[in-house]
């Protein structure tokens, strides 16, 4: 059966004592009409002091979606059948927050033109490929009953896991009657990171499929239909390595070394670069093994920059 | 102009007191003939008690290389032409070491067979994909004069970047004069992070150029020809998150939760699941930046479990 739910009733966080939005059976399809986050907080092309940013009710959750034989200890499946983003997104760097906030003590935010598009420009020749997902999907944990929208938690929640897209598959724990399901937070594009502490922020329409499963995970897993390669589109990547004992340290000389890169070999402002980063790079560890020196890897793949750049 | 580097000089340190083995021009190309870690301390099908790792002694590095004018503040760029794994490789796993020490107390190895093979097996339809990179390619740090082969430095050194693939190209700055390049660890497989402390160690042919050029770089970079997914074979991957505001306990949660669903799924012993966990799961950091809770995914390519597994 096929539900839509009530795109009216947003809550901003969890919250296990909130009614169900809607009830359903195991196998039923919801589909959700999610509003970006600050919806009414920021409009296209406003500039940062234009926005009016309020962290109370920044997320737009829609849910809770309560399954109808749903128990603590199962585990929810949640097929993303399809995923359609709205007509613009934002992007901002929020000063105190995001990997690098001694770096980028400046607040600033830019639009993006989704219209038609498969890819986002950020100026010419630089195209961030449209690869939607929801930042946000989760069942209620249970304790505490009422919890931020912002941190991730072991129901999920805020995973910010880009590669969700369509066709892929989330399972995740199951700790209330019910399950409790909300989502949002959608994003037009994000790498592994969201280093400047935002995506392409945007409105989404997404289908989801829920099934029950009696068998107990530990934390959230996924499985994706295809390569984690969509930035990618057949060319070579950048790669810059930090080489630390502490891994958000070497996740910091990373991300650093490539700004320093798109500034010096590209010629992106330092602001643009962060964005950039956060929108197609890639963290990644790649050892962490030898004797206390861990290697984080940021790479972003060529193609964005364009042909000759 | 072309070298052979000799490849009797072994050396197991950083030392830029050793006489260079070879002084070439910038532009030139040296060969090497790597011995795997361990050469002459493990053989083809030994059990673990047939071993006899000693540490002090167990990569051996070709080098150090000097390249003329190469001064402290330029950068070396080391491009990776070819590189040709020999006939057969182990990997272990030891006791107190790797991200899961106290969930693997035992050590044990077990060796591969390479030869003219595209693929290592695990057991009949476990496929690791031969890509084969040098775990470690460094400049001497300057500071300190000796310095242990394991610990990857600002020089680079034991880097273990699985994207090395030949065609790759890979920048290092240079801290003493003539650079003193020195390479070993040669892996015909491995993932990002290199979970159980070792990869599949094997011998390698390796054919390299380097130019010296006048500029500094912040940490070793690289570059690669192509997307970053010679494992996924165009299929699918299964993932797994650990959430925690630690990135460490993240990446352990991570890994255990693909290794029970490996045991628990595709029928594989703990061990195995550990080792294949190693040589082709990927860490990556899906999220860094919300609200102190991060998510570190683990991430393995369905196609090296064959179909229908």
């Amino acid at each position: 059966m096929e539900h839509e739910i009530d795109a009216g009733r947003v809550h901003h966080h969890w919250d296990n004592r909130l009614e169900p939005t809607l009830r359903i059976a195991s196998g039923d399809v919801v589909n959700f009409d999610l509003a970006m986050a600050a919806r009414g907080q920021i409009h296209e092309g406003a500039t940062f002091a234009e926005t009016s940013f309020d962290f109370d009710t920044l997320y737009n959750l829609l849910g809770p979606v309560f399954v109808e034989g749903a128990q603590p200890g199962d585990t929810l499946r949640v097929d993303i059948l399809s995923l359609e983003p709205g007509e613009w997104g934002w992007t901002c760097v929020l000063a105190g927050f995001g990997l690098l906030p001694d770096d980028f003590p400046e607040s600033f935010v830019r639009s993006w033109d989704l219209r038609g598009r498969t890819h986002a420009l950020l100026e010419p020749g630089v195209r961030i490929p449209i690869a939607p997902f929801l930042g946000t999907m989760g069942t209620h944990p249970d304790e505490p009953v009422t919890a931020p929208a912002f941190p991730p938690h072991k129901g999920g929640g805020n995973i910010d896991t880009r590669h969700l897209l369509a066709g892929s598959t989330l399972w995740l724990p199951v700790w209330c009657e019910g399950a409790l399901f909300s989502c949002g937070d959608p994003h037009a594009a994000q790498g592994d990171g969201e280093v400047c502490v935002s995506a392409i922020e945007c409105d989404m329409r997404a289908r989801l499929r829920f099934t029950t499963e009696k068998r107990s995970i530990s934390t959230p897993r996924f499985q994706t239909p295809a390569p984690l390669t969509l930035l990618a589109e057949g060319t070579g990547h950048q790669g810059t390595m930090g080489l630390d004992a502490d891994l958000m340290n070497g996740a910091r000389t990373a991300v650093r070394a490539t700004i320093d890169w798109l500034v010096s070999d590209h010629g992106l402002s330092r602001e643009d670069a962060y964005v950039l980063c956060s929108l197609v790079g890639d963290l990644k560890i790649m050892e962490i093994v030898d004797a206390g020196v861990w290697n984080v890897g940021f790479t972003v793949p060529l193609s964005v920059l364009g042909t000759g750049r």
